[in-house]
């Protein structure tokens, strides 16, 4: 078995948003905007929801790739922010990584822009030092789907294990019951048609 | 030339919103439900800026079809709201016809669901009654592609004009100086692209 | 305006059922073969919930076009039945047109295999003879899209209507009131999301 | 190699069906609706045709997810029934894990809603505990093709094998002398394309 | 009524296959090559076997264009072959306007590469003088579908018809009964799947 | 005939090239990149070949929409150049309406981004004054293809003709001899396709 | 490395083609019937060519599933011809297995229909024998593109080399100098794009 | 795991382009030809930006496949050109594998056409050998997807790492401070929305 599972735990993830750039994001085709949006929008909101250690980090944010979406910066204001001079991958940046390995966790959660680079470069640099990695796919996003197919077998050849937001919310909440009401408001702002059954349910039980 | 160019005017318009309902919004599948949201919401952000008369209707909405959706309720709490007591056309409801004259506009901008049924069906009686029919197609949604290629076809070949509502903010607004600022808050609301570039804009020209 | 409004009603309907023969079924793949079952079916059923006067009319059966769908033989066993000698066009068969003229309806509605042929040539001949034409598209199939785009402009062009087995029932019903439970089991049987909407409807009003 | 050939075997298998609830199924949008609908059923006949042991369970059916959709309940009506009070991971209900160990089956075949939750995170359970996984992908369901394509290649990286109902079918069919008519009617009733082979093929040697 | 039915008569009816050329085949990607190589064929094998009057073009065929694919010029040894020094448009060049005008066809089959130029152009210009046009859709080809949905809008608003080959086989011959073999062999030949029907069923029927 | 055939002729045509800025560039996503940019510089190229009288145009240019993509402002170093300080669409700016009619030219070949907003307008008001309208479809850009057709049908519908680059250089050169070499370097310059051959071609003439 | 480089030999390499019936083609959905007989044709014509041992098997030919095609059957007159009685798997077919051992070679190259169960079937079995087998994944079809990736998926993990009959010949002739007439002819035959560049370099350099 | 990260190094790649011949990019039909002319004068761009050994071969070239295309000959001027004179697989010619070897280096960069025989033959020949094999899937093209995805799925499984050519750039740069105006060069060339970022950016920030 070449990636046994490794089961993401709450107490054990840390999130890394890479790049997420206003001008970047222009080049992100291999996915519809208003999807992208709200994935990435959606992964943040997990993050927060589960209290997660995240660490946001840009590059070259005072030339054409632009500033960090400005509601990246809101949601975590008090996060790590590593705004590298340079350095393309960011497992190349030592306050990166000295960020990383401060908050103690071993499963790191990584989305970004493009996946092929600001992704792929630092989840296979974790992978080689022993972290455990979880590309969240429908929250990275590159030039079309050629280039996002060929980064993600070379992901997942290396051992990562590719998810989508919805699935790590899943996997971290572990159990309805531990909050009913915060896991289905997390749906209900990021799932169109999950927030339609709510609202039918809602309002058939409304009387009741 | 079967269909001059008439021009939207936004002391001529109306919008009509036809059957955005929880339970039926489940069966829209030829566009994908975020960008789908987001244009219906998008509808109702332009009609309220305009200030367009607004009409709401549903069909049904305590059975399996479900109610309006809520956004759209608080977008609109004075609208005329014609929950239609089993007419499948709207334009069968004679309170519907009749807020509609009452808006004294002579221009309807249409969008609903299902498009070849709740959109198609009053599109084409208004257009019989001598009104100038805007369809929005992309806050119209429906079973598959198929199903929207050949509503689409039959309202044209009746006469309707085909816009979605990004055109329909254009035609309306006819000259950004007109509110530079209102015009540009819309589309940075819904454009994920637009909101980039207005804050890259935004950054680079802060200082000067 | 090229084609107005002309609205289907159901005194004055007549479907027509052209080459849904098993043979011929297996040349058709501009619509998947789960779905394209749905929707002849579907538009079977609806035909006989109307009471809509029915014709059936097969090419070649004893060839290699095969039988006819032995569903739609069951679903009509007293509805007239042309099994044509040889005429490609059914309207070159005079026993067709018969049939469709003894129906007394001036309003058509057709669908069959391949839609270019055998949908097309009989709704070209019977718009030129004065009857209103109704395509239903998604129970008329063919090669592949690039044919069905083309005969659908072509019989578009010359005033077709082109509807789907939705909006077909939705126009003759008009309004829910006349029957809500035949209706919704109508759709209930051929709309897998709909019917999902009743059990989760039936379910949550049970106990009231 | 890192995955040999497993062959299933209709005396070691199990069939367990994970959260295919009528609300959940408005979710799905990889695959279209009616062919899903058909290769479910197909699925729950194929259990019952090879006596499959078979599980149903739900999540929160009391909830917006909904209840179980009616024709499996009726498919099944002595199997057991695991309502989750809110495990998400099927496998982290003991009374879920008993009745698949239970059935003494080791080779385990899962379907669910949605693909990459419901269905990936027991088959990755079961797997690590030693059972053989089969993931049926085409009665799986989820919110688009990334998201599943992100699914399989998880579920596949870590052992399992990637199957679809008629695959399945075949491969525990063996022979078709062990019953011509049960696997024929099997296949007639769920490939539209097949029953018209057979009705051919019926007609034409229905003399001799 | 923008076009009425005007129905293909062999007696009335004459091919124009225009720059069908080596080199320029290399530009055809709105359809796949071993599927538009077979149209070819088959609208060249339909023409003969109705003995239409055919005419062949080409384009500067001593440069990079090429010359004319070898098995029309094999098929139609004895047309009007005009190969024209210059003029872009076929309609430009007296020699082929006088051979299709010799053939005394008020009816014009035309299929070409490119299909906004090479057919486009004779087309818009034969439809001027007051010929039919019927265009060939599937065996002409151009650089993508884009610009194949341009130049069949442009062609069918001045009153082209557009069909397929099929289509064009089916309204000739009229009725089976006229040759069932001849035209059992032309679909054997070039629609595959109707090939295998034909295999079936004489084998099924060879001992009765 | 809704749109009879109107051929582009060389002495009678201008080219509006309308708002191909920098910002609103990246707003495109009904065309893939690379394709689009070939596409507008082709049609750049073309207008400067045959001489055509140009006219540029941009809204807001200083703010997010961006400056003129400077390759069109480098082909076009004397055209008139109209900054609109608001106007939408190009023709309610008199100085634009101006420029147009200084032209002499009664046929406008418009191109531009986005395709239902600054193209559709102009066009839709200039066809309304009389000028004979040819949209270059692929030289126009939008956010998706459900926009793009239907700003595609409301232009056809009121008689624009929609045409692509390649059509339009062979409508107006109409006769290869009236320069061989000067039109090949286009087509070179622009279409890989071609280019492949002109080279095989050159070079195996080469020695001759 | 999980599957090393295996390199096909001509003098160690068998083609078994299993189950190309006239009745089970009409299954294939996942590819373009043209394109689908003629890679059929084209492996055969290849396995002709190299001389390699070829075995053809059907399943069931008496029935529904239908006779071989007959143009197999035409190319490989004196081939070993296993008509399975009702054996899914052609690997559970003593005659099937002892005709492959008796061919002597260790590499097999297998196509059939439909891919998941007549192609992965014996593939998966011969691997598990240890022979070295390739996929010839354009020659083998099934239902829709998910099913196929289904079983490529499995086949892959389990060793098997997916290729298509392009690259099975080219990696069996090795060197173009070998007989560059025998290859070009194949290629010419199923490749329309390589039989128009040889057309037109022939004529280029026919004179010289 | 099975393919550990390797990373690129300036100092240890070199560069192979395989077979990019004006005759072969007409079998080119997995990737748009704009496209695909601009990934591949990409990759030739970075070699020589790098400084990369880069290695030309071509097979055939007097022949139908046609010369090598102008501008890789004009970029490298000075490189290794083996014009083989008839093996397939680049990798059994003994003079292109003495230049590889006579690079010093051990990472090998590979591109070509077509895909699965041109770029896997040498790719797989090479990891045999230990090379470290990194294929750039967007400068290299084949028939069609199908074909695409089995050459990708063997490579892969070999130990190739997939990537595409902007992924390529990053890894060997690795620091933007190293040559900020000569990367932004490279990307401004080649990707036209990093143009547009830089054009807006220039502008903005051009009186500061």
């Amino acid at each position: 078995m070449s990636t046994p599972y490794v089961r993401l735990d709450k107490h054990a993830a840390a999130v890394l948003l890479v790049d997420h750039q206003a001008g970047l994001l222009s080049l992100v085709r291999d996915i519809e905007p208003d999807r992208f949006k709200n994935n990435v929008l959606a992964l943040a909101d997990l993050a927060r929801y589960f209290e997660l250690p995240t660490i946001l980090t840009t590059s070259f944010e005072d030339g054409p790739n632009g500033p960090l979406v400005p509601e990246l910066k809101a949601t975590f204001p008090d996060a790590p922010y590593i705004a590298r001079p340079g350095q393309i991958n960011a497992w190349d940046n030592a306050d990166f990584v000295q960020a990383v390995k401060a908050t103690g966790r071993r499963q790191l959660i990584i989305a970004g822009v493009v996946t092929e680079v600001c992704v792929a470069f630092p989840a296979l640099s974790a992978l080689e030092e022993g972290f455990e990695v979880f590309v969240v796919t429908d929250a990275s996003g590159t030039f079309n789907e050629l280039t996002r197919d060929s980064a993600w077998q070379r992901m997942a050849a290396a051992g990562a294990q590719l998810m989508t937001w919805f699935g790590v919310a899943c996997e971290l909440h572990r159990d309805w019951r531990n909050d009913i009401e915060g896991l289905g408001t997390l749906f209900s702002n990021h799932i169109p048609d999950y927030r339609n059954l709510i609202t039918s349910y809602t309002t058939l039980t409304a009387g009741r």
